[in-house]
């Protein structure tokens, strides 16, 4: 049987140490630097953003807690326009929790950070006592650095601008949704957690203009486009025949009665860019694994009705595609 | 009575929005900056660093989790030899908090952030099932720059430094214990809870040689001191009667049979400077009503035994003062 964390394990003392070491050397990084860290830095704009991640249950197919507090920091910071580069790792771990349980998550967390090319530069461990947290909370905070290049907002948005999703949405909600043991549900659905990283290195590398990106995580993709029309002042219309949609995720929201447009991502972007960069940018993503099913599916259409977003339905009609309300899904990340 | 959180103020759609831009504007940041952040930097080194928050209770005599969220990080910048300059703030909430409660400690991080001089420049909010988290936790990281004349680190402490401490120690850890429900104390002992970044401007300012600054919280004085025998490879010897202890203190600690000097600070600052230094420090350090109280408490007594601290009793004795072991006080920050 494993062993198991205790609350020792995060009063302050040697058991304490002993565990941040353990950690430390499954992330590859020297220990004190999982306490604090430094670095160099030439002019430039820096990127800062923090999530804490409460995913349940915190393991479904293709993405734990782990893997999910890494990418989905790094993303936010893609959709800022940034490299990322360092990254915190803030764990709050039920006692009693499997200590090899906690290693695999540490291992994705390790895993997810290599791939996206970001270093754990510092963190912190924290235990409560059992009933006072769910397994284990992650909070991973994150800084980049800004192309020098780029100006992407939320506020940036214009008439004209084609919409680009790099991918099916709403994977990641159904795949939590077919990991929680009150549905009977078989399905094969995998998370889409992935870093967004080689994507924007893409984009700037290829000069691509970008007006705004954002990757649809809570409320899905319906909420991030209010976002964005609510921010940049502006209309816009996406088309639902062109939404890509896993056969998997369309049938388990139709069993459920889900909008699977309000399922989160954690592994797509989406993108606004000048309709003349619209084709260029669908090829260029369309070469990179991530992003193969990548295409336009709306554009904004203008100032007057700003703050909506319509949807032009598979059978020739039009309705408009409110913000999330209610709760279809809570702790997907 | 006050509204509570409910679980879809965590879902992602309107109405964590709307919590979003409350807490935004009890914080007098704009809305959006509590998403992500972007800041411009010129040359040189960057100080980062993260930890999460789960006192408990959350509010004791002197301090709330909110302050102390606040504070810990900057805390951590200032050890580092920085300038803390931006923090951010997540949140994971249980349902059923109210929001009243929730505001109250969003006006303390809203304090403690004006008081120390930094932005809360992003953050997110999370909300778990009743029962999946006790009340609230908070996540702060910071980011600051590093003082360009500062060398500072656990690393750092050599042969011949005098050890400084800034005040009283344990009394975050006294006030904690003092407010939890299962002893029947009364006490006026006020949590020490406070930002240190006017003691490193002023020894900065008065060009005071550091090597090492810790800031004594989980595992009190006795573990940190430890921590820089151990990673310095230095013996400490420290001077039980000259290490400040409230009376409050000292009395609480004698009642429940606990050693306060393993009992967490949360604005107290230990010093390694070279022994030429010693007085001017403690001159300067006595000026600023946050260290008034401040003295010399021992030195780094040499290379051999390198690892060990050694305290000097008040009647003439000599005994090891080793790292914590087991739990006096768990969740105290």
């Amino acid at each position: 049987m494993s062993a198991r964390i205790i609350l020792e394990h995060g009063a302050g003392g040697r058991l304490m140490h002993e565990l941040i070491r353990k950690i430390s050397r499954r992330l590859n990084t020297p220990s004190r630097s999982v306490d604090k860290a430094m670095f160099k830095t030439h002019a430039g704009r820096i990127a800062f953003t923090a999530d804490s991640f409460v995913m349940k249950p915190p393991v479904v197919k293709g993405c734990d807690i782990g893997m999910l507090s890494v990418n989905g920091t790094v993303n936010d910071l893609v959709t800022m326009g940034a490299k990322p580069e360092y990254l915190s790792l803030s764990l709050i771990i039920e006692e009693g929790l499997e200590e090899d349980f906690l290693m695999r998550i540490i291992g994705s967390v390790s895993d997810a950070a290599r791939r996206s090319g970001v270093k754990i530069a510092t963190g912190d461990v924290k235990v409560v006592e059992k009933g006072s947290c769910d397994k284990i909370f992650i909070n991973t905070s994150g800084v980049g650095r800004v192309y020098s290049n780029i100006r992407v907002s939320t506020l940036n948005a214009k008439p004209g601008d084609a919409v680009i999703v790099t991918g099916s949405v709403g994977d990641h909600g159904a795949a939590v949704l077919a990991a929680r043991g009150e549905f009977q549900l078989e399905t094969e659905v995998l998370s889409d957690c992935a870093p967004l990283t080689s994507i924007l290195e893409t984009l700037v590398r290829k000069k691509i203009i970008l007006h705004t990106l954002i990757d649809p995580t809570r409320g899905g993709l319906a909420t991030s486009l209010n976002e964005v029309a609510e921010s940049s002042r502006v209309a816009i219309e996406v088309e639902e025949e062109k939404i890509p949609l896993k056969e998997g995720v369309s049938s388990l929201c139709e069993v459920l009665g889900i909008d699977p447009l309000y399922l989160g991502c954690e592994g797509r972007l989406i993108i606004f860019t000048p309709l003349r960069y619209a084709e260029e940018t669908v090829k260029v993503l369309r070469r990179l694994e991530i992003s193969r099913d990548a295409c336009v599916i709306g554009r904004v259409s203008g100032r007057s009705k700003a703050g909506e977003v319509r949807l032009l339905t598979r059978v020739g009609g039009v309705r408009s595609l409110p913000m999330l309300h209610g709760i279809p899904l809570p702790r997907i990340c």
